[in-house]
């Protein structure tokens, strides 16, 4: 790619492609040295031409070149190269200022193309509107304490504002950037096994066919893999808490303090090892189901995440979902499943007398140190596998095999460019950099405030802290712990969104129910009497989702009065591009007024042309009655005179009968 | 417009403003008899043109005649004539076959407008799938009778079927006949006052501007509007419905027969009334919100139709939501208000010893019979009321007028003109016929299915029987006993989707609720324990609604993976549009392969280009390790040999350390 001018012609033809497809509002100007003037060729598009063309099949102009295929047994990875002054500055930049701006943005964009550049906007984004929820939950905190419902409500209302607003600003960005549509346009996964050729109804041209309900029968193997998840992962939280809650809260003999870490230890062996299995199981389902497109947002990446969506959703949540809808409403109901445990204790011991216990009572605040935990030490322990360790690994693990190997590479390398080959080298170890477990991990803290946030209000402060740090520490990975990433485009963050909407929903049904509960119990602490029934509950469920689904309404409502500039900018060029053909066809401006009718563009009656028509009467018939009546008023004048008499006749007939009724009047 | 040359300018100046404002997908041909020839004028078209041009500001460039202005005391309306044999044979040919098929729509498009031809078009789909409601109806009422769980299960999933297939299919009708996206075309209405002018930021001209906060204040009047509304009528059915109650159900004396009528003729008497002054209450409403618009699908008429929705809510359906949710579960708790009539009815009579009264007992079948009541009576007395009424008094009131003073006007026309004159006074008198009504009455009746058919499957039978009456006698009515509508261009049937929505929404709550209260009363019946538990109800709605929502989403998934005929003809048409743009521009096809890089497309190595180089890498500088290395791989084949080179010096390495890891390879 050394060459200008291929890689102008690359460039050209991918706009073009984009102009069909309907991306791109105006095609390219015809002359390719000039089109690449108008809108020179940005970092992100060239890498992206030139993967292409490295990675492309052959039979699609590209050089086949993939670490997959055994052909190319030597070639480890496919990768760009780190600009490293830019990360250097780069880095440097982001962490004198507080808030990233569009400048910023527009840097990863270049740099690292826009689906890096989505996730970064949307951080910042979801960063600063964390603000509110922050604040709201200090002040809830500090005056209202715990499950309070003023806090729940803004916290449901932020959770649709916030959903809302990045809808919108999702479509300007992608307008903004130019990308708007690419999500439709699909890269050919090479892994797709068709059936049959069939032509496209849109384009025309031949395109590879797996039939669609072969797939949809792959995809109902979904439900089963739900399930699969929600059993297998569900039962290792309910063992691990009913255990818990057995040592910690019934349990009073020796060894309590040694005891209590067994559920711990049992959560941190088991839930990774049952998470990887079922991983490995989503993968593969999602490569049985045959998707002919591969893209950071299309069918099978979304496929993927949607699965990896479950599982998360399991592995983060349920331990809190067991403890605030099952141990705090029914622990007096469940309390005999306990005494499986102590059964279980009774053997293990193998002694006679009983175990000492203590009097059970259900804990509302267990929910709270629960999303404390999951809200600071999980993110702390998260950032450290995420940033530090990687790092430290591959450190080691360069120098380690330098030790071993490269020496002797390099010093065969030339002197000049031993310097540039060691950094080759030393950035193909890096590990790949996926976004998606970026969003995913954001997403999942979405969750957490959106849930659960109502039993711990500083959860929203604690995250605030953290994506303060997370948007460094993001920028810190893809620069220095990753590989470059290929500069993908896409148009949206795909099926997070979904992921967003679904979790925001789910939020205002377990608020309300958290609330409901844990305030009542905390009443019962006070000696009032229970106030937890089923009705009360079902009942506040049922208007706090309602009470959802009508703000989510009134806000979307609202937010569609305001058009986007990036939208209104599109709309504009389009009109703009059209006025401009027009006007060069017409050679007239299309605002001309048009003429009043019979005065200024009215027929000129002549003799021929009272002629003429008698003759067409004559050749039609004699002509029908509303003929002869248009004939009888053939000018304005005409009309106005016939009009004036009709009128004095029906004044006169009216007058004459002393009637106050409007008659009809004859028309122009 | 006797003159073809100046209505071709018109249809001319209007399709390319559609196209300017992106109605159309294609410009017309910039001559203006080629592109007339292209596409000749439909009927609809000739008369809505000539209908602005005569109705439009003379500073728009129309006559700016019209019956509200005080300029024009003697025009009485502006309206196209009816074409009678048209009608006729429309008439006859719709009598006798049992269906609408396409080419009767495209009739009534070309005689009608796309406006009433969308009614006619949603009124045959709807009658079509009303057949499976009536056959499960049918079923159910054979052989599950009344409040059959399977039965409003089955509803429910049709009412979400036909939602989502009337939106796919409303989309591609609008594409076939071209008006995608006319809703967005705005007529500027007459009577709009502006406050001040800006510029439109897409088109860049001058727009006449009512600040949006003052009319959202106006538009806050709609809540009060809303709640009156409620409380009126509301009380007016609760106060008929409890006399009835206590009439029928409690009283046992002298005069029960003749009592008995007096709730119905308190509703009859009473809710035209109260109807009525909240109707021009909304209508002075809409008018003071001061839309700048008006149009079968604009602002102003959805802003009238949405409260005209609220009210129409009110009347059909408050007394069956009384019975259902009221009368039902609460009965007993409300007989105590019932002694409030019994009171009255003690003042009323003046006598001494008590009222004969019976035992009162909650009867479910209370609902169904109101139900029949409701889908057959009504529906009768709708028909009656609609079609033959108007008629008659029209062939009264004009045989009348005849009588009383046209017959000096007839006998002062032109002999061969007093047939034609004679025909348009009548049209004249004729009343505005008004879709609005139409959908209205549809929209009502899909209501009564929704929301309350479990308690009387066979509605949907009477349904099916009315609509297919209806769809011939709204014919009969727009041909005979309304004037010719203004063809009106639409897109959409308007706002009546959402308000299907919302009764397809509600009705999954009612369905369940009904069939919840009302199964378990006639359980009671067989001598089985009450099972009406307040939570049984609330969750049997909780489920039933996430039921809806879940199916909806599934059916909408399902939906969006068929593209309609419609959509995919005008992606085609854009497609070959840009690559016929293309091929002129080019002069090639753009589908050409692209040659592999350094093969067929690579650079020649001159002695030139090579000093050119050197020149400039000594000009930046040195030149970076990077640019020392691709320089040195010139050519294809030279990169090959260094790259073999590199390879042997690692398979080397490797060999002599005999490891195994494949080390990095140097890249094309």
């Amino acid at each position: 790619m050394a060459s200008t001018e291929l890689l102008g012609q690359q460039v050209y033809r991918g706009r073009l492609h984009d102009w069909l497809q309907g991306v791109r509002t105006s095609g390219p100007n015809s002359d390719i040295t000039k089109a690449l003037e108008d809108e020179p060729v940005m970092e992100a598009e060239r890498l992206r031409l030139i993967y292409q063309l490295i990675a492309r099949p052959e039979n699609e102009g590209g050089a086949g070149i993939s670490q997959a295929s055994s052909k190319w047994k030597y070639v480890v990875d496919v990768f760009p190269i780190h600009d490293q002054p830019f990360n250097k500055a780069w880095i440097q930049k982001w962490s004198k200022k507080y808030l990233l701006d569009d400048s910023d943005l527009e840097d990863i964009r270049c740099k690292f193309g826009e689906s890096v550049a989505f996730y970064f906007a949307f951080l910042g984004c979801y960063f600063r509107f964390l603000a509110f929820p922050a604040a709201l939950g200090l002040g809830a905190w500090v005056l209202l304490g715990q499950f309070s419902f003023v806090y729940g409500l803004g916290c449901g209302l932020w959770t649709v504002v916030f959903l809302e607003y990045w809808k919108k600003k999702e479509v300007d960005l992608a307008v903004r950037w130019g990308v708007r549509g690419v999500s439709a346009l699909q890269l050919p996964r090479t892994q797709f096994e068709w059936e049959y050729e069939a032509d496209d109804a849109v384009t025309g041209e031949p395109v590879k066919v797996y039939p669609y309900m072969k797939r949809l029968k792959t995809q109902l193997l979904q439900i089963p893999f739900a399930i699969a998840c929600v059993l297998v992962l569900g039962s290792l939280v309910v063992i691990a808490n009913s255990l818990e809650i057995f040592i910690n809260q019934v349990y009073d003999g020796p060894g309590k303090q040694y005891l209590g870490f067994l559920p711990t230890m049992i959560l941190v062996i088991f839930t990774p090892t049952f998470s990887a299995v079922l991983m490995s199981a989503a993968n593969a389902l999602t490569d049985k189901e045959n998707y002919d497109t591969v893209d950071e947002i299309a069918a099978h990446k979304a496929a993927l995440i949607q699965k990896q969506f479950v599982l998360n959703f399991m592995t983060s949540y349920m331990a809190l979902i067991f403890t605030g809808f099952v141990y705090i409403p029914f622990g007096n109901i469940l309390l005999p499943f306990l005494d499986f445990w102590r059964r279980t204790a009774q053997t293990l011991t193998f002694s006679d007398k009983p175990l000492p216990t203590q009097q059970f009572r259900i804990d509302p605040g267990r929910i709270s140190s629960q999303m404390f935990y999951c809200t600071v030490t999980a993110q702390v322990v998260n950032f450290a596998t995420e940033v530090i360790v990687p790092y430290v690994k591959h450190k080691a693990f360069a120098k380690a095999k330098e030790f071993k190997s490269n020496g002797i590479l390099q010093a065969q390398d030339h002197p000049e460019e031993a310097e540039f080959l060691r950094r080759i080298r030393d950035e193909c170890e890096l590990e790949v950099y996926d976004v998606t477990d970026d969003y995913r991990e954001m997403v999942m803290q979405f969750g957490y405030l959106s849930l659960f946030s109502v039993a711990w209000p500083l959860a929203a402060c604690c995250f605030l802290v953290n994506n303060w740090v997370e948007l460094r520490s993001d920028g810190v990975k893809i620069a220095i712990s990753c590989k470059r990433p290929i500069p993908w485009r896409s148009d949206s963050i795909g099926p997070w969104l979904n992921a967003i909407g679904f979790l925001a929903w789910l939020g205002s049904i377990t608020s309300a129910a958290i609330v409901f509960l844990c305030s009542g119990s905390q009443d019962q602490k006070r000696g009032a009497a229970s106030q937890i029934t089923a009705w009360g509950g079902l009942l506040s469920i049922l208007l706090a989702e309602h009470f959802y689904l009508l703000t989510q309404l009134a806000v979307r409502f609202v937010m569609n009065k305001v058009e986007s500039p990036g939208i209104q900018q599109v709309r504009k060029e389009r009109y703009l591009m059209k006025k401009k053909l027009l006007a060069e066809n017409l050679g007239q401006p299309a605002s001309e007024k048009a003429p009043i009718p019979g005065v200024e563009g009215g027929e000129k009656i002549t003799r021929q042309a009272l002629e003429e028509e008698a003759r067409q009467a004559s050749i039609r018939g004699h002509g029908s009655p509303e003929e002869i009546f248009w004939q009888r008023q053939r000018s304005m004048e005409e009309t106005i005179l016939i009009g004036r008499k009709m009128i004095e006749q029906q004044m006169a007939a009216e007058n004459k009968k002393q009637q106050h009724t409007p008659g009809p009047s004859p028309r122009a």
